[in-house]
């Protein structure tokens, strides 16, 4: 083991492994004193590692986005793999079929007909695929939103010899935008109510419903919890972020960081560095609690924040901090958004106490077809 | 050959050969009537297939932003290389040093005192290493500011035996903000007079200066130039973007798209496409010629734009839109930002007529370090 600062090329991720380690077993522990299951969505870390701590701690299998991901997870032997996306196309349908032939469990998401359509075209014969329908609770992203058209799915789904209606999921991401954590807390509940009566809807029509599956970071860190929920599926608490971490108010839980290093001071005030939006990505979120005002934060430091990303340097406008730093010197960063950022990288750098445990390559980095 | 929507899995990048080989010679021509030297920007493409293009159509060199672009690019061959950027630390001097050695020309940014003492230390009894002092114009980033530190640069550099000092730089970034073209062209030809001057200041204390070097794809597609320069350097123009064709009123130059299937219709104006931040970036230029208002165009539509993005999802909200478009139709997406865009493919596919020509690496894809 060797001390890292000394030898790690800049711009590279770093995740230290204990706060890592803590954060699987917090997330897995409160699952459990819910009682409801815990499906890490590994869009966030994209490895087939931190997958296996995430099932070795109790998970109860993974979430993905995309096919591809999947792929990479049941190669690395995960069973119970749950696509929370709407999967169109033939050749992706292919892609599933082999899949399920080669998983104990492949779940994928639906909100429209002509996805069970294809299904039912291509699975014809096979162990048929289990689906779970998306219910919009106020994102305004894919998912159904009317009763009617609910209860209509529902029943065209049971109809299918090919396909089985597992549950309902929904992603309460509009509350990242709450002014409050009580407000986030109250919009997430609010969602979780939603999604069990819409359950409970398609339940009245005699149509068993196994899986209720919600979650988001902050929501579940804010507590919140509804009676009928049967699981949690979120993924930035593994590694947290300069967002998530302003959502909690408690910086302690972010273990990833991106080194980079200083390499031009114009003004006295002015501090460059070697990552941009290549290694940062240049997300901003602009309102709520998640608002990063910003594109990474400085480890460990008085709230210095980088103001601007081109793409290949980082700016910050400090005075103080640019007294206290010299040109060649490494500094971490803690970027406003984990998931993209984490994409960038083929392999990020395991560390404990200052060393390099190990390097663990990004598996799943742009698998995202 | 095969005709490409079939068979290509979304996301994906597709690059039109035509439109990409006309922009090659549209800019070497442009150049070679204005007869100053061509460094495409490889930063924009990160792929040696285009790089060696570049160089035969006429290109002096390459411009790379990283070291590791540019051991990527003498791998493959290219000889004239300038890292338009402050590399710091003695292993990556190292690294230069290797590289120094291997090809014909290489030469690094500088704007500071603490490089030059790194290169002169590792690069004693080298092959001296070629450097361009930045000077900066107006883009508030990286770049000196003051005649005196300019000067005190120039003779810092002079003074030294392992270090030449070729020429200056600069990089009319802050044009992207201009309000109009006639502006934008004014704010470059400004940068660039401001940067012959300060190549004179330094001649007139009798060091020379072969090279004066500047460029961005707005200010030079709107036709500024300045008496003095003997170098554009840019390289958004190889594919364009949105931000890009916008700064020049002109989408029939977009060579680079994202290919993208429809997932999702959840209300009568709202379509879901699977390529979210992980396959185009969410950066929104706000402000000035490149304002791009949104996440990317669907090409060939009546300004039909990205209104949101996700990490996975894409949404287009636009009732008309909308109609014309079914779940499971594929469709193209001119990305806001190309350059971070490109960074997230593996490859892309070049495409002729609608049929795949070949899928071309992108080789340099995170070299970053």
């Amino acid at each position: 083991m060797k001390k890292f600062y000394d030898m790690i090329e800049t711009p590279a991720m770093l995740i230290d492994e204990k706060i890592t380690l803590n954060n699987i077993k917090m997330m897995q522990e409160l699952s459990n004193r819910k009682g409801v299951a815990l499906r890490p969505h590994i869009k966030t870390h994209r490895m087939t590692y931190f997958a296996k701590l995430q099932m070795e701690a109790g998970a109860s299998g993974i979430a993905c986005a995309k096919i591809g991901e999947a792929e990479v997870m049941a190669k690395a032997g995960i069973e119970d793999i749950f696509i929370a996306n709407e999967i169109v196309g033939i050749s992706k349908y292919e892609r599933l079929k082999m899949l399920n032939r080669k998983i104990k469990t492949l779940r994928i998401g639906v909100d429209n007909t002509f996805q069970i359509d294809q299904i039912e075209k291509v699975f014809n014969g096979e162990k048929p695929l289990e689906v779970l329908i998306e219910y919009e609770v106020g994102e305004v992203r894919s998912g159904i939103i009317s009763d009617e058209d609910l209860l209509f799915l529902a029943k065209y789904v049971n109809s299918k010899k090919n396909v089985v209606l597992k549950g309902i999921f929904s992603h309460e991401g509009h509350t990242y935008k709450a002014s409050s954590m009580e407000i986030c807390k109250e919009k997430a509940e609010e969602a979780y109510r939603r999604t069990v009566r819409a359950a409970e809807l398609i339940r009245d029509e005699g149509i068993p419903l196994e899986i209720v599956s919600v979650g988001a970071t902050p929501s579940i860190m804010n507590g919140a919890y509804f009676e009928g929920i049967t699981e949690f599926r979120l993924g930035t608490y593994i590694f947290f972020d300069l967002g998530q971490a302003l959502a909690i108010n408690d910086f302690s839980k972010c273990s990833a960081s991106v080194l980079a290093s200083v390499i031009s001071k114009p003004t006295d005030s002015r501090v460059v560095i070697d990552a941009g939006a290549k290694a940062l990505v240049s997300q901003n979120r602009t309102e709520g609690i998640c608002a990063t005002n910003g594109f990474g934060y400085v480890k460990d430091s008085n709230n210095v924040r980088l103001k601007g990303l081109f793409d290949e340097h980082g700016i910050i406008e400090n005075k103080k901090f640019s007294q206290e730093i010299s040109i060649g010197d490494k500094i971490e960063v803690i970027p406003s958004h984990i998931c993209p950022t984490v994409n960038l990288y083929d392999k990020v750098y395991l560390i404990n106490d200052g060393y390099i445990v190990k390097e663990i390559p990004v598996d799943c980095r742009g698998k995202s077809q």
